[in-house]
């Protein structure tokens, strides 16, 4: 193992930072190497913005449900997927909108869009955590996607996806235990025999109770499949495709 | 600049492989770091299903519109998005399809599951290139989704999203210079003026022109936003939706 699969295996999210600020020559490292990841055909389909004024994490941090870290990180990026760039192209070069709609307003774009932000934002991560910041990816922005972008004036076809926290780490934290790999990594073809599956959930069922047993003195023993089910019993921002419909992304 | 930072900005897609294979120890290696990325709520909503049986890399290859490297490459991995793997937790757990399907049928579970499966997919990406491996991403499995799905028997709520060719690069490749970080990254809020975006695509077009120019001794000096604008206007893989909606993943 060389040491950056070291650093990649080290990762665990971090969620208390110090005073510390992230600064200039640092912002342009993680963003450089954001920029650095793969992209699909060349689109380029996200942007990213930077908070660093306290009142607008403040906000940010009530509308993700209350994220005590998003108003306390020295630096709040936010990976938005960014279609609107995309039409702007068309427009530099006289193609109009009847040219355009279908795919900007298509399931396949919207999809090139978010995996372009992911890949970026991964990249992001491993960047600042390479110069011993931590970081906290926030799915929360979702919840209030309207207030949000309002706050970050985003522009019809540009919706702001996640936000990641970064700083320096002021408390340690734990890596969570991941599925054993042969629950994630098939050969040649998906599993065919399902009791395969489920008897390596079950063995990681065992692993995550005792993870949780140990962080709280036997007062948790969740199993991971229980905490997969209830969340699935339990829909969240199931307005997410009417957000994305105002937008003027429709998912066609 | 760190090693680690230095190694991101030198990515670059690798389209040619020598015959030396990928050895378990790292594609354990590089499935570990995919693992060890950020998942949304603790779902691993992603299985990487690993290829290396020649006829079936040269179906696939077939499939995504002539990729000889699909086909030439000692390693195809492909990412999926797995809300069976959800599901299937759901059900151990006594909880029926009725109380899940809001959740696995939304755009929200949609969108949680490619940006897993991306974030995972980059810390792949870098992980191999970390051995001195070279990759390349492959969308044009989205092209004949129905043909891949059936060769990879990936069951209903399972989807292949993208590949990843690995292998020991044959030829080295020009890293294509990014947009400039002041067109992606913007602070506080989205830019506000219209004309600061435009400015940077022009300035970007000519950096993008004189690469094209210097590659192909004059013969082709593309724009950017020509290209993206040609692309937009070429509606692709329209029929993303109805397949999603056909393997039980109609994003509500």
């Amino acid at each position: 193992m060389n040491e950056i699969i070291g650093k990649l295996l080290e990762h665990r999210s971090i969620r208390s930072y110090t005073a510390q600020p992230v600064s200039e020559e640092q912002i342009r490292a993680i963003v450089g190497s954001a920029q650095a990841a793969s992209t699909s055909s060349f689109v380029q389909a996200y942007t990213i913005i930077g908070i660093k004024d306290k009142a607008r994490r403040t906000r940010l941090s009530e509308l993700a449900g209350n994220q005590k870290h998003v108003e306390d990180c020295p630096l709040l990026l936010i990976f938005c997927l960014d279609l609107h760039r995309s039409e702007l192209c068309a427009a530099m070069e006289g193609i109009g909108p009847d040219r355009t709609r279908d795919s900007l307003e298509s399931t396949e774009q919207y999809t090139v869009g978010v995996v372009d932000a992911a890949l970026a934002a991964q990249n992001a991560a491993v960047a600042a955590e390479s110069m011993g910041l931590g970081i906290c990816y926030i799915g929360g922005l979702r919840n209030k996607p309207r207030e949000v972008a309002e706050l970050l004036k985003t522009p019809e076809r540009v919706v702001p996806l996640f936000g990641m926290t970064v700083g320096y780490p002021a408390k340690p934290s734990a890596a969570k235990p991941r599925l054993p790999l042969e629950a994630v990594y098939s050969e040649e073809t998906y599993w065919t025999e399902e009791s395969e599956i489920r008897g390596r959930l079950e063995k990681y069922n065992e692993v995550i109770a005792e993870y949780y047993r140990e962080r709280t003195g036997g007062a948790r023993a969740e199993r991971w499949t229980e905490q997969m089910g209830n969340r699935l019993a339990k829909p969240n921002r199931l307005d997410w495709k009417d957000y994305l419909a105002s937008r003027k992304l429709p998912l066609n």
